[in-house]
C-alpha cells in the first residue's frame, strides 16, 4: 500500500486512478481532497493516505486526528465556566480523549490567531462557549474536517453552524411567573449583555410574562448589566435608589444576583423579607448565598456534555451540520423569595 | 541527514556511531536512549533523530513533544480550579501551548490509566494539582523525559520532586492573630483533611499563635472538615451548638466559611456582630459573601503560572529536579470579623 514504491507511477496518476484505488466515486476524492463533509470517516482516511501519498496532499497536511476535545471560552469565569468544563471533561474522558481548555477573544468570535493553533492541533473537534466563528474560521475548520459546536451561542449562529442552547426565553418567564405569583408587581431587571443572545431571551422572557399577567412593566425598572457582580451591585444601587423600588428583582444571572445581595446589604434592606431576588444559572455557590438562591436552572454542564458527544457521533455518522438543540431550563426554589404581602406588613 | 539513505549502514552502527554522529559523548547517547535527564533539548533531539534512524528506537516511541502542558486535577471544585486554571492558561498561551485538563483518581495521586494517556499525548510538562505521584508514574514520566511538577502538594514530595506550594503555616498564624488581637479567645476551627498537606500546617500555624499568645486551645472547639461547603455546615451547627460556643471560627477555607455562615444563619447568629469567621484561600466569591469574607490569600493563580513557568524554564534549561517553592500567603480584611467585645455587649 505505499504507491511511493511504485516507480514513474506519480506521474500518471491522477484523481481518477486514487478514485480508482480507494474504491470510491471523483466526487468523494474531490471532497476529501477540499476538506468537504459528507465523506464516512473511514473513507476519508484511506483517501487523504492516497493523496498523501501522491503528492496531492502536503506530507505534514494528512489530517492526524489528535484524541483531543478543544473547549474555547471568551472568558474564563467562576461558577458557570466550571460547570461546563465538568460537564465536557467527563464526556471526554470517558471516550479516552483529552480536553484542551483554550481562553481566546472576546466575548463573541475566538482570535483570528486562535484558529491556526486548532489547524496545528488537529483535534477531534472543537467546542466554543458563548462565541460564533467568523466565516473564514468556519471555513478552515471545515477544510481541515475539524468539527465544531457552538455552545450558548451569542447571537443567532448561522443555519448550518451546529449548537446547543437552553431555554433561556422559557427561563425569563418561569422566573418572572414565579415573582408575580408571590404578589410582585413592581420588579425590577438587572438585564444581561443585550449583544448576547441568552441575555436578550431571558428579557424577552420577563416581558412577555409581564404582559400576559397583564402587568405594565416599569421601564425605568429595567438597567443594564454585563453577568458580571459589580454589574448586580450597581444595578442593585440604582434600582433600590429609586423613590418607589422594586420589590422584586430578577438579577437574570447568579452572579449579578450576589451583586444585588450586596446592594441590599449595604442598605440594610432584607432578602426575602424586604426584596424578593431571583437569579438565572444556578450555579454551585448560589446555593450557599445568604440567603441560599432561588434561581433558574441552567443545564450548563448537561450541554457541554451535549457538545462533546455531538462531536464523538460526528466522526462515527460523519453528519453534524444542521443541528440546533435547546435544553429545558426549571425553576430551583431556596431562599430568596418571598411575598409581597410581608413587605407591605413592615 | 537520513541514515537510511546509506545502504548497508544499519548493520555497522553502534551507540558508538551515534555518539560520534551526533557529536557527543557516549553518556550522552545513553541518557538519551533511556530518557534521563541531564541532556540539553537540542542535543537530545538530535541524538533521538539518529537512535530513531538506527532503529534503536521504535517508530513512534521518537518522543515528539506535543505542543500541550497537561494540569491535573483530582476534583474541579469551584473557585480554586478555576484560580489555577486560569494562572496556567495564561503562561502556556502566552508560550504558545495549549492547556489539557485531566480530572484523575482521588485526592492523592491520578489513576493508574492516567499515565498511559500521558505517554500517548506527549506533553511538553505536566501540572500535577494537591497530588502526589506514585514512584512507578514518576519513573515513566522520567524515562520519556516528561517533567512534572506538583502544585500544593497533599503529602511531603519526595526530594527529587519539584513543587510550589504556599505558605500555609504562616496563613494559619495570619488568621489566628487577627482574631487574638480582635480580642477573641473562644476560636473554633474548622479543619480542613488532616491527610492533606496544606490543611494540617493551616491548623498547627492556629495551634502555633493560640500558644504564642498564651491562650489555651479549647479542644472541643476544634471540628473535622473535607474542604467542601457542607462540612462548614455541619462543623458550624456543631460549633455553634456547643454551651459555650466558639466568638470566632477559622473555617481553613472559604468553601468551609461559607458553610459556616449558613450554620449562623440557620440559628440567627448574625456575622460578624454574634460570630466572626475568617476563611482561607480568596477565592473570586468570597469578596461577594454576605457578609464579605476575611481571608488569607492564597496565590493559587501564581502557583500554577509558576507552575507553567517552571516546566518551560525545564525545557530550556533542563534543570528541574529539587525545586521547592512556597510563595507567600497574606490576610485579607472585609467584613466578616469584629472585636469581640461588641458580642458581651449584647
Amino acid at each position: 500500500m505505499n504507491p511511493q514504491t511504485g516507480p514513474g507511477r506519480s506521474t500518471r496518476t491522477t484523481l481518477a486512478v486514487i478514485a480508482s484505488d480507494a474504491d470510491v466515486s471523483m466526487a468523494t476524492v474531490s471532497k476529501v481532497l477540499n476538506g468537504r463533509p459528507g465523506v464516512a470517516h473511514e473513507t476519508r482516511d484511506r483517501v487523504q493516505s492516497l493523496l498523501l501519498a501522491h503528492g496531492y496532499l502536503k506530507p505534514g497536511s494528512e489530517r492526524t486526528v489528535a484524541p483531543l476535545i478543544e473547549i474555547v471560552f471568551n472568558e474564563l469565569e467562576d461558577g458557570w465556566s466550571l460547570e461546563l468544563l465538568r460537564g465536557s471533561e467527563e464526556v471526554v474522558r470517558e471516550n479516552g480523549m483529552s480536553l484542551v481548555v483554550t481562553k481566546s477573544g472576546d466575548r463573541h468570535t475566538p482570535a483570528a490567531d486562535w484558529i491556526d493553533g486548532v489547524v496545528k492541533r488537529r483535534p477531534f473537534g472543537v467546542i466554543l462557549v458563548l462565541s460564533d466563528v467568523a466565516d473564514e474560521q468556519k471555513r478552515r475548520l471545515r477544510r481541515r474536517n475539524i468539527p465544531f459546536v457552538l455552545v450558548d451561542p451569542s447571537g443567532e449562529p448561522a443555519a448550518d453552524v451546529p449548537s446547543i442552547g437552553s431555554a433561556n426565553w422559557s427561563g425569563g418567564v418561569l422566573a418572572t411567573n414565579h415573582l408575580i405569583s408571590l404578589g410582585h408587581r413592581d420588579i425590577g431587571v438587572i438585564a444581561g449583555p443585550q449583544d448576547v443572545t441568552n441575555a436578550r431571551a431571558r428579557l424577552s422572557g420577563f416581558r412577555a410574562a409581564m404582559a400576559d399577567a397583564g402587568i405594565p412593566v416599569r421601564e425605568e425598572l429595567i438597567v443594564p448589566g454585563n453577568y458580571h457582580i459589580d454589574s448586580g451591585l450597581e444595578g442593585g444601587l440604582q434600582l433600590l435608589s429609586n423613590p418607589r423600588p422594586p420589590t422584586a428583582i430578577f438579577a437574570t444571572n447568579d452572579l449579578q444576583a450576589l451583586g444585588v445581595y450586596e446592594a441590599a446589604r449595604s442598605k440594610g434592606i432584607v432578602v426575602p423579607d424586604d426584596l424578593s431576588v431571583v437569579g438565572y444559572d444556578d450555579v454551585h455557590f448560589s446555593a450557599w448565598a445568604g440567603p441560599p438562591l432561588t434561581t433558574i436552572h441552567n443545564p450548563l454542564a448537561e450541554m457541554a456534555a451535549e457538545a462533546a458527544r455531538l462531536l464523538i457521533r460526528f466522526r462515527n455518522e460523519n453528519q453534524l451540520d444542521s443541528i440546533r438543540r435547546d435544553l429545558a431550563t426549571s425553576l430551583v426554589l431556596r431562599k430568596s423569595t418571598a411575598g409581597v404581602r410581608e413587605r407591605a406588613e413592615r
